[in-house]
């Protein structure tokens, strides 16, 4: 069994009771973005390879793992998390699905190879720099959540070489930035398909946004239904409790 | 009052019983779209200029007199239907507040003058090409509906080349030409600052697109909250129903 540092906790990971993950409320602990990312992504069922970057405690490739049997990997640039990360895969036995790199993810083109992946996911730091309210962060979250290492560009960017013509690239990020990751997609090739907006609640402004597009795709952007997170009461929605706790399979 | 012309008729506009509009099943009769477009666009209340292209029988200009006192123009290529907007504006009375102007939009930032209006809507033809199953529409519906006259690109061109720097374009469109709005957007130099989708019922995708930008504006957009045409029984939910047949004012 890993051994648990500093102020780690093993929780379980949603429903998946046979599936626990090490995390920490001072160094990194999954959001709900990453589980929107994992349930929202394309990814092959029965063999391929599939890409994360930004992989934190590894939180997406365990999950994808419950959804698909292709190989996935994980990227993540900080050596503290990037432990976690495999000491993750560790416990849950995934050794001979799930692997990690710890690395910049701008070198991995180089590292890993162009256009080998299906699936490319990443869940990105969503800030320019550090807010006025953010000043406290430590430098785990400082790096995860703000664009220290790296740019929305350079995501985008290195997404697109890593997947494979046809593949896809999918990103949660936030609405205001819609724009941007748009005119990125198509500067590096990459044709949005697929988007849905989640709104914490009805009649809300949406607050997150999820987007897939295919390396070299054709223009055929579909908007899904929205996603809203609660209900009137303040109780998780029904589709949302799906996400969070529904039975997975693949 | 003005004479109806074949098989025109003269109907109630929503829910103004004081307004009348004058359509025509087989020439041009207005759509939710132009209702939609005509309530989600800001406008001036107390004075200003707006600016309609591809205004048909003049439908939001008409709607936005009961939004605003700003003059509001109209631009509108076909004869046809140029005659019926004019006449429209007759009907009602607006003569002081509303003008029609016969004439293809990417003349108008010459025959109108470059940033001129503090508010630019557009209602355009959606469709690249006729599809199969709209072989046998008339020469009016094609050109309402299909980029015959002009492109997308051309649309936004001249939207931006009308619109004060700071002034404010809308339009509405389909989801599936979202990437080329936004791209030829940001092209031109109209900052996207609000998006509104709309969906016919609850579970489906978006089947309409409301946008809005900022000539020079500074990169800050919404997603506002869906809205649903349809409730799960069929009839108009309470938000399209005050939309619809709610009372206005300005």
């Amino acid at each position: 069994m890993a051994t648990l540092k500093d102020d780690e906790r093993l929780d379980y990971l949603l429903s998946e009771e046979d599936m626990r993950i090490i995390q920490s409320p001072s160094i990194f602990a999954f959001s709900l973005d990453a589980v929107l990312l994992a349930k929202f992504a394309y990814v092959p069922i029965k063999k391929g390879n599939i890409l994360d970057l930004c992989s934190g405690n590894g939180v997406i490739p365990l999950l994808l793992s419950r959804r698909s049997y292709a190989n996935i990997t994980g990227v993540e640039i900080q050596d503290r998390l990037y432990d976690m990360a495999m000491r993750n895969i560790s416990i849950n036995q995934l050794d001979e699905q799930l692997s990690m790199v710890r690395g910049d993810l701008k070198d991995m083109p180089e590292v890993l190879g162009h256009g080998r992946y299906d699936v490319v996911t990443c869940n990105p730091p969503y800030f320019k720099t550090p807010g006025k309210d953010e000043k406290n962060l430590n430098q785990y979250q400082a790096i995860a959540r703000h664009e220290i290492y790296c740019t929305l560009e350079d995501v985008v960017k290195s997404c697109a070489k890593l997947v494979r013509p046809g593949g896809k690239v999918a990103l949660v990020h936030r609405p205001g930035r819609l724009v941007d990751i748009i005119s990125l997609f198509r500067k590096y090739r990459l044709e949005p398909k697929r988007i849905q907006f989640v709104y914490s609640k009805q009649g809300r402004e949406a607050n997150t946004l999820l987007i897939e597009g295919t390396r070299d795709g054709k223009p055929d952007l579909k908007i899904l239904n929205p996603l809203y997170v609660y209900d009137n009461n303040g109780n998780y929605t029904d589709e949302l409790h799906e996400i969070l706790y529904g039975k997975g399979g693949k």
